[in-house]
Parts: structure tokens; C-alpha cells; sequence
């Protein structure tokens, strides 16, 4: 992916470290692809009637960590109050995932796999979000 | 629209009052619509090069409507944690466009219009986010 | 919904019937509250194993009208290929939702609901790709 | 990204070549994250007022890339056509971007490294596309 060079390349790139919102995008948009593929294989599961709720957290998680990696993709204007609160959002949405596919993990390999990708997206999220809280960036 | 029926015939329907959840869905739907159209009249004003603020919280705005009018459509396994700082988000979005629309309302219609969509989407998530906040309904 | 003044107001209106662009974006944005929803309730149901094919088919017109909508909205620059590619993709999304909704209308209020609110979308789609399709309008 | 596992643990995986779909949906998040970006980009350029065709066909191109990824994602139920559409329009939005921003590449680095990511979306849209109309996988 090209996110660190697109990133960099902004004309307005206020003086944060890039490295912790770059990871913050390339982890949601991780997060949503396998959270949109693990609700996918769930419903295809013999089991589906035991996934409801991983299907459905899914769900939410894919669509928080697609509007976050798009938001945070944006720089020109600040818009900190509306990116901190989204990410931690985000950040929760990913933990609520990561939760319930980590109870199908050993049984169900899209879920292991998924748990962990959410599980990366919730820490650059709370990464993200710390840095976007300190004083000197607001 | 159908949202009040759609969410009527949900088989897992708490005891929520529906009408704040069902308003916040369609202002929020008409919000990110109003938004996304403005953004692109902006863009095609002669005077485009002071609209840049103004375009850039449209689209914040925009994909925050969207993912809340979405989420908030979804009633199967709790996860409201999530669902309240989305919406909390999405009001703060929705207050930023409007604020820099209505600098603008009084010389370009479709800013006038979209301020008056995204008043309404803030105010209708403020309320849903209320709602939530309420100890019973945890 | 604003969505008739929103489009009225754009600076570079093309000559085109707009009724038939408010109607498709109208219906898009209806059916993607619907579809989303259906699938979620869908997921609620005791007889979740035999409404996958449903599920799917409604995440997939969800997607498909948000997008959709949101094109549809933009006016600025003619980008007339790829929307109506989009739209009659969108067409055939909501033709698929709609045909599996209908199976279970009878017993399931939610499909009932989703499947009329998919035809809608279709229709309109459908004469809003006629409308790009003729000749003076390319 | 976890993309190719995560295909390649879906309990329902037809015969095809995954390799061209998960080139698809890697090339469409990096293609939907680089339009994001360029598109904000440009509105923080002084030039702005001769970037509104880019920004307009770098949004249209993010949506189409995002709901590509996504659909292309899920493998339960066949739903090709809507899918074969879909990535056909966004093998046309990813050209039409490509094209615009490689207008401006010599001068602004994030146009040029845009126009790239869309034009490998592009490419690894119609390998998709080719492969999804070949008689034995329809």
C-alpha cells in the first residue's frame, strides 16, 4: 500500500508523527476487509445460528474502520474532535469483534485470523487516539 | 422512507422508544446526502478556493451520516457502546458542516439547505445519544 | 429528504429530467436502510440458517445503493460512464435482494418490507440508466 | 493484509483463481485509500481551482474501489452479475482517475502516485472482470 507516501506527499501535513496515523489507516482498512470476510464465512458456517453475534459486530466493526481509514486519509482542515472521537469509535468496535471471534478461534480459522486483525486495528486506533489527545496537537 | 416500519418489524426489538432512533436514521441519511451534494456544488463555485473547509467537513460529515444511518439500523446483538460514540461523532460532524455552511448560507442555496440538514441530523443524534446514556436502557 | 432542492441548487446542473436522478437517489438511499436492516433482522430470526442466501444479497444491495446515491449526487465534472455502470449494477443488486426477499415475504414482515423497497430501487435505477443511455445525453 | 487468508479460509471457496480476486481487492483498498488522500490533497493545494475535476473523479473512484473490496470479499452465495457489473464500473472510475491525476503528476507527487495506485486498481479490476466471464466460473 501507498499510504505512508500519500500521507507525506499532502501539502499540509501539520508536524505529527505520521507513523501512528499511517499504521491507523493501514490497520482499519485491514480490519475491514477481513471483518467484512469473516461475517461472510461465518454465514456460511454449518454453525450460523451460533456466529449471529460475530456477524453482526462484524459488521460494525468493518463499517467503523473503512470511515476511519477514509477520515484520517484527510488533512486538509482540521477536523481533530470529529477524527479523535471516530477512532475511538473505532477503537471499540474493533475490541467488541476481536472479543467474540477470539471465542470461535480455535474451531474456526477465519475467525483466529480476523480476531487478530482487529486486535491491531483496536491498538493503532488507541495509539492514535492518545497521540490526537495530547495538548501540543490539539 | 421506510425506516419506522423497517425497524418496527425487527424480531429482536428492545424496549427503546423508536421514534428518536428512527429520526436519527433519516436525518442522518438525508444529512449525508445533503452533504455529498453540497460538497460537489462547492466544487464546481467559481469561488471553490474559499470552499475548501467547507467541502472537506461535507465529507467528514457525509461518511459519518452514513455509517450511523447504517449502524443504527442494526437492532441484532447489543453493541451499544459502539453505537453511542458513533453517534456522538456523527453529531460533532454534523455541527462542524453546519457551522461552515451557514457562513456560506447566504450566498450559495445548497450550503443554506445543508446546514439546515446537518442542524438536524446534530440535533437528532444528540437526542438518540441521550437516549443510550440513560442507566435502563445500558 | 432535500434531496429535489439539494440537486436543484448545484451550480452545473446539466439539462437532464431531474426527477428521474432525485428518484433514484430517493429509492437508493431508502433501499439501503431496508436491505441493511433486513439482513440484521434476518440474523435475528430462529430460521437464521435458511436466510443466508437473503443476508448476503442485502449487504451486497445495501453497498451497492449507498454507493449509488452518493455518485448520483455529484454533478460536477460528467463522469457519465462510470455512473451508469454503477447504476445498473445497482439494478441488478436490488433485482437479486428483492427476488430472495419475496420467498419469504409471507411469513417475514421485514422481507416483505425490503423486497418492495428493493423494487423500487430497481425500477427507478433502471430509468435513470435509460435516461444516460440516450444519445443527447452522453 | 491478511487478504489472501482470509479468502482462502471461506468454508464456501469456489474453484477459481484466488489470486486474481485478491489482487482486486488489495489494489481497490490501496486505489480507494490514495483517492481519499489525493482528493484532499488537492483542495489544499493553491491550485485548487484547476484540481475540481480530480477531486471529483478521485471521490468517485474511493467509492467504487471501497464497495468493490467489500463485495469481492464475500464468497457465500454467488451473486456474480452484480458483482461483474460493479467491478467493471470500477475499472472505468479507477481509469477515469488515472487519467486526470496523471495530468498533474509532473507537478504534484501525490497526482502522480495516485494515478499509479488507480491504474494498478484498473488492471486487477479487468483480470477480475475476464476471469469472472469466462464460460465454466459463470
Amino acid at each position: 500500500m501507498r499510504v505512508q507516501q500519500m500521507i507525506a506527499t499532502h501539502p499540509q501535513v501539520p508536524g505529527r508523527p505520521l507513523d501512528v496515523l499511517v499504521a491507523c489507516i493501514e490497520t482499519c482498512l485491514d480490519a475491514a476487509q477481513a471483518a467484512t470476510a469473516c461475517a461472510d464465512a461465518c454465514l456460511a458456517e454449518p454453525a450460523v445460528a451460533e456466529l449471529t453475534h460475530c456477524i453482526r459486530f462484524n459488521l460494525d466493526c468493518a463499517d467503523l474502520c473503512k470511515a476511519t481509514a477514509l477520515l484520517a486519509s484527510r488533512r486538509a482542515g482540521e477536523n481533530d474532535t470529529v477524527l479523535r472521537r471516530l477512532i475511538k469509535a473505532c477503537a471499540e468496535a474493533c475490541r467488541v469483534a476481536a472479543d467474540e471471534c477470539s471465542l470461535h478461534g480455535e474451531t474456526m480459522e477465519h475467525c483466529r485470523l480476523c480476531a487478530a486483525a482487529c486486535r491491531d486495528g483496536q491498538a493503532a486506533c488507541l495509539e492514535a487516539a492518545a497521540m490526537m489527545t495530547t495538548p501540543t496537537l490539539q
